[in-house]
């Protein structure tokens, strides 16, 4: 492991004419609305005098601009773009290509549909959750309100799913579907789970693997689909399953140890929410019966509390250790992918993508 | 015209068994949940003893079953089942499909997909309106809530996606995800007319066009790719474009003119729900002024009121008038279709099936 976390920005600059190209294809997705009289508009300019020219009311009708400036949903669409994150899934998506050699045709496009799925799920989230923030700004539904996010929300899944069709390849979309329905199943069992502070360490791992994880093998996965890797598309995709739950175990941490100035959001919060992550349930079987463990949780005045007595019992050691179990798993099978692929810069870049997810404090 | 609406399950008998296979396809699909320790799965098959192995701690995790049975998944997956509807979206994809042939590998896998679309959006529809009832029983909302609604909905557009995949052209894929996203817009428009009686004739055709009448011409569209049919694919697609519009229509009138027991719902629940339709909005351009407008809405102390004063001024005559030009337009393109198409069987499914929607009364 590097013994610094390098800066994001920095560690994707190789990639950083790819991403714009990626966000310059979610952008104009994202607005895009196709024209009413364009699509019914039928015989016009066909067999005009035929059986199925149409009534001349509807004809009428079909002669109006479609304009969706300055309507609600282009409103959203210019609210979903300027907070639009750091584009992890697409630069993970990016980096695959470039190490499987590159010059992928449609690279953008994928990059582009895979964080439009995230951003979709992030617009669901936040109605779920009842979030009033998110990435520093209101939230979509604390703007919007929650139907028209429900609807925006299905709105980016469309397009996504529209672009991934035009990469060309059925199994890039059966792979980004079968992830889709993954994380929905997994916020569905996660909400079964709020405030049960008995919540086994086994669920607590199925549930990060479908909310984040599955979609992070799936980047891997049909960046290698893109680039008719196909022999390799089982390792990438179970790199990327590694990558993901190395990322949610550090964000689930993160929200005990982070700086909250650095974090950029109030540390604690996942408790507060009644979301019992790992450093909890591992605190919990030390104490050894949930008895003790809602006695120590009505004891405690302030997160600050909490963190110290993890800290005493070396939880976050050892969440640590388990992310650097992790980290090396991971690093394992791109040295062995790096073997058998094109490009050792581009695996190298996934390489520090990895040290970034594992070290980072933000 | 025919003088008669047939009965709709008598009308498809001739599709009865792929009807079965769609809604086995269906029902699979919604309940189906991948296995967390088959997925993450990883080493254990393969090269156990590289640097990828597993560690100890999560080779452990990964052997629990991954039992879905009795959790709140499942149990909304059996409610959507038990209410699944008459699976109309289905049945056109199958006619469409005997018109052109028959004998399309895949043909219930389309035909459970585009179904499933639909079931999500209604999902969907019923969080946003926060209906209470559908189908005569209680909505996934009212009896789960909302957030797991809205990923349940989710679920299903992922599995509808997948299902798609499979049937090997991403035309296809496009084609669904074109209408979704169609639908989602048409839906946001809707919310920004709701309460608005000065909403124009235009905005309620490209409501409803989006609304409705994308996803039906996307069944035909699909359908006719899936057999192969590219040359006819356009005409497919305007077909099923002006059959929503009838059905939307029709829909529309019969909130106005149906009777309660028979429909299965209130009558005047669109106006209720501030969702001006056509017969208002006709009604409203013969009154000549949005003042004269709003006092007779003031004055009328019932739908009764409101039905005796639109059937006064020939409104519902008129709405069916234009209904009729559709018809015939719709029936039009049928023709022609039959001309090129192998089984005139099927066309005549077809025929029936859009004067089962014009004519109906529930």
């Amino acid at each position: 492991m590097k013994s610094a976390t390098e800066d994001l920005t920095e560690l994707l600059s190789p990639l950083a004419d790819d991403l714009k190209s990626a966000r310059g294809i979610l952008t104009e997705r994202i607005f895009q609305a196709e024209d009413f009289s364009e699509r019914l508009l039928i015989a016009r300019n066909a067999a005009a005098q035929d059986a199925s020219e149409l009534p001349g009311w509807l004809e009428r009708i079909t002669e109006i601009p479609d304009k969706d400036d300055g309507s609600l949903a282009a409103e959203m669409a210019e609210h979903l773009i300027t907070h639009g994150g750091k584009m992890f899934r697409s630069a993970l998506v990016l980096a695959v290509i470039r190490a499987c050699g590159g010059g992928a045709q449609d690279a953008a496009k994928l990059a582009a549909a895979m964080e439009m799925i995230h951003m979709a799920t992030l617009l669901h989230d936040d109605v779920i959750d009842r979030s009033d923030t998110r990435r520093g700004a209101a939230s979509m539904p604390a703007r919007f309100d929650n139907s028209p996010t429900v609807l925006m929300g299905d709105h980016l899944f469309a397009r996504a799913f529209e672009l991934l069709s035009e990469c060309g390849r059925v199994e890039i979309v059966a792979s980004a579907a079968r992830a889709t329905s993954k994380m929905c199943l997994g916020e569905v069992e996660q909400l079964e789970w709020i405030g049960r502070a008995d919540i086994p360490e086994e669920v607590y791992f199925r549930l990060i693997e479908r909310k984040t994880a599955a979609l992070m093998a799936s980047c891997c996965e049909t960046a290698a689909f893109l680039c008719e890797n196909d022999s390799h598309v089982e390792e990438w995709n179970k790199f990327g399953c590694l990558l993901g739950l190395i990322f949610q175990m550090v964000d689930d941490l993160l929200d005990f140890t982070a700086d909250e100035q650095r974090l950029g959001k109030a540390v604690g919060s996942d408790a507060e929410a009644g979301k019992y992550t790992l450093p909890l349930i591992l605190y919990r079987d030390r104490l050894g019966s949930r008895e003790a463990f809602a006695e120590f949780l009505a004891g405690c005045a302030s997160q600050e509390d909490i963190r110290a007595a993890l800290e005493g019992e070396c939880v976050f050691k050892d969440v640590r250790s388990r992310i650097e179990d992790l980290v090396e798993n991971c690093q394992g099978y791109l040295n062995r992918l790096a073997d058998s692929q094109i490009d050792p810069a581009g695996c190298h870049l996934l390489s520090g993508m990895v040290d970034f997810v594992a070290l980072r404090d933000y």
